[in-house]
C-alpha cells in the first residue's frame, strides 16, 4: 500500500542517495566551441547523471536481492539494500509474499520506478535543478516580444529522445516556453486554436503576457526527428523512420494550424511558424527557415551541426555573424525578428552538441529507444531528460490510442522481452483555483487507468503492465501528488510470480 | 449499400409522404390563456405530428412487409410499401437475402429509422420549419442584451423528453440560443470555461455579439427535470429519479462554473446563472429566481403550471403585471434583467402549457422515455422534438460512458426487450472553413463509432445495436452528410436472423 492517496503529504526521506562522480571532458576534445555555455553544460551533465543513475541503479539492486530471497533475513536485508542504493522503500507486502510464491520481481520492479520517479518529483519541484533563475527567464521573455512573439509553443513528437529539446537541445527556460508532445510531432490543430484564443484573451483582457495591441505573434513549432546514422530504423516511428514524410507532414499541420487562425478570426489575426528537426544521434537541429508568410520548404534548412565545424575556430563574435549570414542566405525574406530567434536556437543547440561531444563521445550510446517509462496524461513538466519517458500528450485514451500503442510497441521491445512490466504513469495537472478542478483531475486519472487497463488487458494480466496515478496543482508550484497505482490491487494469480 | 459516403449528393426523392391531419385544440376547451400565441401553437403542433408520425409508421409498416415474405414478388411489393408509407426506399440486399435466412427485421428496421432521420434532417435544414425568421430572432439577440447578456448557454438533461427545451418549452430560437446537454444536466465546467473565453474573445476582437466594454454577461441556464405525477420513477435517471438531488446538483454546478470563471479571470470577470425545472409530464416550468449574484435556493421557485391557473382569466396587461410581481416577490433582489428574461421564459412556457392541453390532453401519454434514436457527438441542431432522441453530447465515449449507457440501458427497455436494435447516429458538426476540420470529424466518427461497437459489443453480436456516421458543415447552412453505418457491413451469422 505503498502509493495510498495523500495530499499535501510531507516526505520524511529527502533524495539522499550518492551522486555518480561526474564525468569530465573527454580528454583527447581540442577546446569547446566559442559560442558554449560551459558552466551550463557541467551542470546540466550533473542532473542528467544523477538521475539517469538513479533509474539505472534500479535492475542491478533488483538482481542482489533477487538473490537473496531464500535467505533467512530477507525482508530486512532487501529493504537495507533498496534504502541504501536506490534510496527508496520496497513494498513490504512484495517481499513478505516472497517465500510463498517466489519474489514478484515485476511488482518490485513497477514498484521501483514508481518511487524513484516520485522522489525525482520532488527533487524537481522542491530544488528547480533545470529552473533558470527568474531573471533569465525574463530576459527571454523580453526577447521574445523583441522578436515579435508573445508566446513560444513547441509541439516535439512524443519519442524520449526529443524529451530534454527545450531545456537542454536548445537551451530554452522551460516555464517560459509552451510544449505538447504527440507521436509524429502531429499536434492537435482544434487545442492549439483554444490555446491561441486562451492566450489571445488574457493579452486583451489582462494585458498578459502583452497587451493585445502590441504587433507579437503566436509562435508554434514542430520539432521533427530522425538518426543521420540510421534514418531507415532510428527515426520517426510514426512516420515510418523516414525524414522527408516526418518533416512534410510537420509543415503540413503548421500550415493547417495558421489557415485555421486566419480562416476563422478576423482582422487579420495570424500566427508565426517555424520548423526544427532533431538528430537524436546527437541533438544537432536543423532549422527550416520561413519567410514572412511562414512558408518553408522540406529541403531547405541550415544544419547546425555544419555550423558546429564551420565556426568553431573563430571569435564568438565572428561565430555570431556568420550564423546570421547563413540565416540570411537561407531565406533572404526572413524577419529580423525570426532570424534573431533562430540564432538564438542555434547558439542554445550549439552548447548541446558541444554537451553530446564531451560527455557522450559526440554521438549517444542509447541512439534507439530507451526510456525508463511511459508518461499520459497532462503536465510532466518535470520531463526534460533525454531517452527518459516516453510522452503522450492525451485527455482520453480513445483519442490517443495509436500514440499510446507506438509506446506500448516500444516497451514491449525495451521491458517486455526481457520480462520486465511496463510502468505507465498517468498524469493530470489542473488548475487549483478552479471549484472541483481537483476532483475531474482525480476522475480523469481513473478513467485513464482503466482505459488502458482495458486496452491492455492481454499484458496487465501477465503482471506486464502497471499504472501510478498522479496528479498536480499547476498553479501552486507544488510537488505531484501520488492517487495510487495498481500495486495497491490485491495480488492476481496470473500476475503474482515473476 | 444506402449509406455509402456521399458528399453533398442531391436527394432525388422528396420528404413527399402525406402529412396526417393536425388534431384541433380538444372541443371541451373554453378559450386559451391570454398569452398564448396560439397561431405558433398550430404551427409547432403541425411540425410535431408529422415528424413524430413518419418515424411512427416504420413499426406498422414493417410488420406489413414481414407479412408478404414468402410472396413471389416480395421485393417489389414492400419497395413499394416502403416508398408510399414512409417515403423511402428499404436496403435492397436485406430484402433480396430473405429467401435464405428469413428476412432480417433487425436490419430494416434500424435502416428505416437511419432513413427516415436523415429525410427528417434534410427536410429541416432546407425548409427551416421551426426557424422563427431572421427579424424575430435578431429581436431576441436584442433583447437579450437589453437584459445584459450577450450570449445564453443552456444545458439541460440529455433525456430526450427536454429535447424540445429550447424551441418548445421555453419559445426561444434555437439558432440564437447555445445548448449542450448531459446527462443529469452535470455540464462539463471547462468545456463551458472554454466557451465562455472564445466567447469573450469575439467580443474584444470582432466586437460580436456585442463589444467587451458592454456590461453584459453569459449567462448559463440549467434546466433539470422532474415529473410530478410519478416522480420516484419518471424523473431524472441520472439523480435516481430525485427531484430535490436533481436541482442541488444543477445549483452547485452552476455556482462551480461561475466561481471558476471568477478565480480564473481577473478585472470583475463573471457571470449570470438561472436554473429552471420543468415537469416532463406537461412541460411546465420552475423557475429558481437568483438574487445579483446569481445565488438559487433549491426550494423557492415559481412555478408557471400556477401562474397559468391563476392569471388565465385576465386580460394579458393584467396577466403580464401579475407575473412580474410573482417574480419579484418570489427574490425581490432580482435584477431588472434578469426579470424580464425570467418574464420571458414564463410566457413562452405558458403557451407551451396551453400546447399540452390543447393537444395532448394536458399532460403527455408518454409520460416516459419512448424516444426513437440515441444520438452522440456534438451538433443535432435539428432535434427540436419531445422524447424523438436521447442525446449525449460528446467527444469520446471514454468520457462520456456514463452519459451512453443511461441511454443504452433506456433503449433496451425501449427496443431490445422486445427484439428491436439500438439505433444510434454518431454526429460531428465541425467548421468548414478550418482546414482538415471536415477530416477530424469524420476521423472523430469512425472513433466513437468504434468506440461504441466495442463497449456494447454484446448488442451488437446479437444485431442489437447499429450506428449511422454522419458529419455536417455547421458554418455552411448546409443539410447533413452520411459517411456510412453498420448497415453497410458484411451481414453476420449471429446479427443474419431476425
Amino acid at each position: 500500500m505503498m502509493y495510498q492517496a495523500r495530499r499535501n503529504r510531507q516526505r520524511s526521506l529527502t533524495w539522499t542517495m550518492p551522486a555518480p562522480a561526474v564525468s569530465t571532458p573527454l580528454a583527447h576534445r581540442a577546446r569547446a566551441h566559442p559560442l558554449v555555455d560551459e558552466a551550463e553544460n557541467l551542470h546540466l551533465r550533473e542532473y542528467e547523471s544523477r538521475v539517469k543513475a538513479s533509474f539505472g541503479r534500479i535492475v542491478p539492486v533488483l538482481r542482489k536481492i533477487s538473490s537473496l530471497q531464500h535467505e533467512e533475513d530477507f525482508v530486512a536485508r532487501s529493504q537495507e539494500i533498496a534504502r541504501q542504493e536506490l534510496g527508496i522503500e520496497l513494498p513490504a507486502h512484495v517481499l513478505e509474499r516472497a517465500w510463498i510464491d517466489g519474489l514478484d520481481m515485476r511488482r518490485l520492479f513497477a514498484a521501483s520506478v514508481f518511487e524513484i520517479y516520485h522522489r525525482f518529483c520532488d527533487d524537481f519541484f522542491r530544488s528547480d535543478p533545470l529552473g533558470m533563475d527568474r531573471q533569465r527567464e525574463g530576459e527571454f521573455e523580453q526577447f521574445l516580444h523583441e522578436c515579435g512573439f508573445h508566446l513560444m509553443d513547441i509541439s516535439p513528437c512524443a519519442d524520449g529522445r526529443l524529451a530534454h529539446l527545450v531545456r537542454y537541445v536548445l537551451r530554452l527556460p522551460y516555464r517560459v516556453v509552451r510544449r505538447k508532445s504527440y507521436a509524429g510531432a502531429l499536434f492537435d490543430v482544434e487545442d492549439s486554436i483554444q490555446k491561441w484564443v486562451e492566450t489571445e484573451l488574457l493579452r486583451y483582457r489582462e494585458g498578459r503576457p502583452n497587451t493585445a495591441d502590441m504587433p507579437t505573434r503566436y509562435l508554434k513549432v514542430v520539432a521533427y526527428h530522425f538518426s543521420e546514422s540510421d534514418p531507415h530504423h532510428e527515426g520517426c516511428a510514426a512516420h515510418g523512420s523516414n525524414t522527408v514524410k516526418a518533416a512534410t507532414a510537420g509543415i503540413e499541420r503548421l500550415y493547417a494550424f495558421q489557415r485555421a487562425i486566419e480562416n476563422s478570426f478576423c482582422c487579420g489575426a495570424s500566427i508565426s511558424l517555424l520548423m526544427i528537426g532533431v538528430n537524436t544521434d546527437n541533438d544537432a537541429i536543423r532549422v527550416h527557415v520561413p519567410d514572412p508568410d511562414g512558408q518553408m520548404s522540406v529541403e531547405r534548412f541550415i544544419d547546425v551541426a555544419q555550423i558546429y565545424g564551420a565556426t568553431s575556430g573563430l571569435s564568438p563574435s565572428e561565430a555570431r555573424q556568420n550564423i546570421t549570414a547563413l540565416i540570411r542566405e537561407q531565406q533572404p525574406a526572413v524577419t529580423e525578428g525570426m532570424a534573431r530567434m533562430i540564432e538564438r536556437l542555434v547558439i542554445g543547440n550549439l552548447s548541446q552538441i558541444d554537451y553530446v561531444r564531451s560527455y557522450h563521445g559526440g554521438g549517444y550510446s542509447d541512439i534507439g529507444h530507451a526510456e525508463q517509462f511511459i508518461g499520459v496524461g497532462i503536465g510532466f513538466e518535470e520531463i526534460q531528460l533525454r531517452n527518459m519517458t516516453y510522452f503522450a500528450y492525451l485527455r482520453t485514451v480513445e483519442e490517443a490510442a495509436t500514440d499510446v500503442d507506438v509506446g506500448v510497441r516500444i516497451f514491449q521491445r525495451l521491458n517486455t522481452s526481457r520480462g520486465l512490466p511496463i510502468p505507465i504513469v498517468v498524469r493530470f495537472d489542473y488548475h487549483g483555483q478552479v471549484p472541483g478542478a481537483r476532483e475531474r483531475a482525480i476522475e480523469h486519472c481513473e478513467r485513464v487507468s482503466r482505459a488502458l487497463h482495458e486496452r491492455y488487458g492481454e499484458l496487465e494480466r501477465r503482471g506486464l503492465l502497471h499504472t501510478l496515478r498522479v496528479i498536480r496543482d499547476c498553479g501552486s508550484g507544488d510537488v505531484i501528488e501520488i492517487l495510487g497505482s495498481s500495486l495497491d490491487g490485491p495480488v492476481t494469480i496470473d500476475g503474482s510470480g515473476a
